[in-house]
């Protein structure tokens, strides 16, 4: 049974953060809290939107998002949307911001720790309804801005999951001129997140043609414009598509994600290697794909077609290749990981979300192997 | 600027009708109206969803939807609605009887004649809440299960388009079993519909990368399945990608349609000839690709991929030849039309919706040409 649902109302162009106002007024959002950090205070961006903000709207600002948002950062936050009676939400910055924009939603009128909104707890059934969000994503990458998804690092340290319809952006603000000063490691980085989004969804086995169809539309524009985004900042181009590139990506995993995602989570948990989400995804989109493709040869042919590739091409090779020619890390050993930490990353995959809709489940081995290869590719 | 919006939930497998029942109680219908026509209950399409139904549902059936729906009989239908309190709308057919369920939804609580709500009164914008619809479409070709839009016939017999999010199905049923008795010959003219829907949206200059990704697979989908799903009414394999490409091509459409279309418009007001739209669209395609194609030369490189066609086959020879192997008409003299009609029919054009997101817009001469085309081809 395939079920299919679609996102948000996105506004994409150059300068479409002029259109802040039309998704107040639109959404009846009188008194926002910009849910922010203060990087994007420092690049500008947040000047940019307040000057786009018309002058009858009283905002409020938090600017504390950690780069994972954290519950305390979310009750910090609340703790303003309160005092300043305000009445919706616009998050701006990266996934952090948009995820902790989410997080403030949900607590809202969700009372309890939020670790009892979270998926594996049934939130995706028991949560209501949640004040508007409108989401302006500051990265080409993680897609938030048209998922109902956020990741929040609870009180007691664990990383949950809460997702649910009400916490999908009522719009999304694509501006890509808000990517041009994106420093090129974070561009490759994010948009190799995106790349994985497209790739891995595609891949699993759950049956949703619109998704699947626009996860190889989204693959084949990274393939086109991200190296010429990183190479050029201020390549505008490059930026609209990258930044179409990244929703895209979200909206094709409605089908789910695979085992580079479940082993991306797992060493992106640990504590004091901090790796980039984008980056492991890079490193490791290879070795998964190496072990994918005998059990779904029809597909990676269409994905090497969406990447302009023969089917007798290297796709593994192909995109080390290309991400190294990012100038992103070759191998896992290259951010500190040691063959010591791969049993137990390895353990973490087998109850991650994504390993369920990899296209078959590796074993606990299967995993190490996998992480071995990535090791000293 | 690209404002891009995706439909709603929908549900497609064999026998997915049997979620009439989760379909109802997740939109709060207790005491739905079905709306349409005595040909579904003929067929058994209706038993079939009266078995599906809860026990504790009080459902009210309205049979009288005319193929092309009124306004006359959304005011018998939406009587039937008030005598027995109903909250919501079950709409079971082709295109007229969900087309007649919106016109009922919005009638409940917007007054006065239908005419006062078209998209060219602003109704898009001055439509308000609208009880629940859930479409579940017994042809493969319209879409209407995943659009917000419907066609009535006023009381002075004027063709008026109303649309709206409000009126946008709260879910889809799409079970492609519904259409294994569907004869080959309106299987075959309404997916020909179909194809013209992911070819057209396909070609318009609104910048929409997502539907434009669906609309190309859901052109894969039909010339891969049609043939099989007209020369066995029974291929359920067939069957089900022909109902996903017909979805398909109503999320593409979001891009708006060309001058197929405001040319089968015109063919089809005409009260005499009373012509079939899917088959108008599938005689008129062959003529208006290649009006179009030396303005659009690298979506056409796309669409004949996605054909499986080389660059340098002709695609209207390849349609053309395609539909008369289906058994439709080859031309527009088959269904009646005359050479003096054509002039009228230029002019009706012109200020036809789709004729403005047609690549480059013809002139009235030039409609004449492509319908002379058409007219013996």
């Amino acid at each position: 049974m395939a079920t299919i649902t679609y996102p948000n109302h996105m506004e994409i162009d150059h300068g479409a953060i002029k259109k802040i106002g039309m998704a107040l007024e639109k959404n009846g959002i009188k008194r926002p809290l910009i849910c922010t950090d203060k990087g994007i205070i420092a690049a500008g961006l947040y000047d940019t939107l307040r000057n786009a903000i018309p002058n009858d709207v009283e905002f409020t600002t938090f600017d504390g998002t950690p780069p994972n948002p954290t519950e305390v950062a979310v009750k910090d936050a609340l703790a303003l949307y309160r005092e300043n009676n305000c009445d919706g939400i616009i998050s701006i910055g990266g996934g952090s911001s948009i995820d902790l924009g989410k997080g403030v939603a949900l607590s809202v009128d969700h009372e309890g720790p939020i670790g009892n909104w979270s998926t594996v707890k049934g939130g995706r059934d028991s949560i209501g309804a949640c004040p508007p969000i409108i989401a302006i994503p500051t990265t080409a990458g993680t897609g938030s801005e048209v998922g109902g998804g956020s990741v929040i690092i609870t009180e007691e340290g664990h990383k949950v999951v809460i997702a649910s319809p009400e916490l999908l952006p009522k719009m999304a603000i694509c501006d890509p001129d808000l990517t041009l000063g994106l420093p090129p490691i974070l561009t490759a980085a994010t948009g190799m997140d995106a790349m994985a989004h497209c790739i891995e969804a595609y891949l699993t086995p759950v049956i949703n043609p619109p998704a699947a169809a626009i996860g190889l539309d989204g693959l084949e524009r990274v393939v086109t414009y991200l190296k010429r985004a990183v190479e050029d900042g201020q390549d505008k181009e490059a930026r609209w598509h990258m930044m179409m590139a990244a929703s895209e990506g979200a909206m094709a995993f409605a089908k789910g994600l695979g085992a580079v995602h479940s082993m991306s989570h797992a060493v992106g948990a640990d504590p004091v290697l901090k790796a980039h989400h984008g980056t492991l995804n890079a490193i490791l989109l290879p070795t998964v794909l190496r072990f994918n493709a005998p059990h779904v040869p029809e597909k990676m042919k269409k994905i090497k077609a969406a990447m302009g590739l023969s089917n007798q091409d290297d796709i593994s090779d192909w995109i080390l290749s290309y991400s190294i020619s990012l100038g992103l890390p070759r191998n896992l050993s290259e951010i500190g990981v040691t063959k010591e930490m791969l049993p137990g990353f390895a353990e973490h995959c087998m109850t991650d979300a994504c390993h369920f809709s990899n296209p078959v489940q590796p074993t606990v081995d299967e995993y190490i192997s996998m992480y071995m290869d990535a090791l000293n590719q």
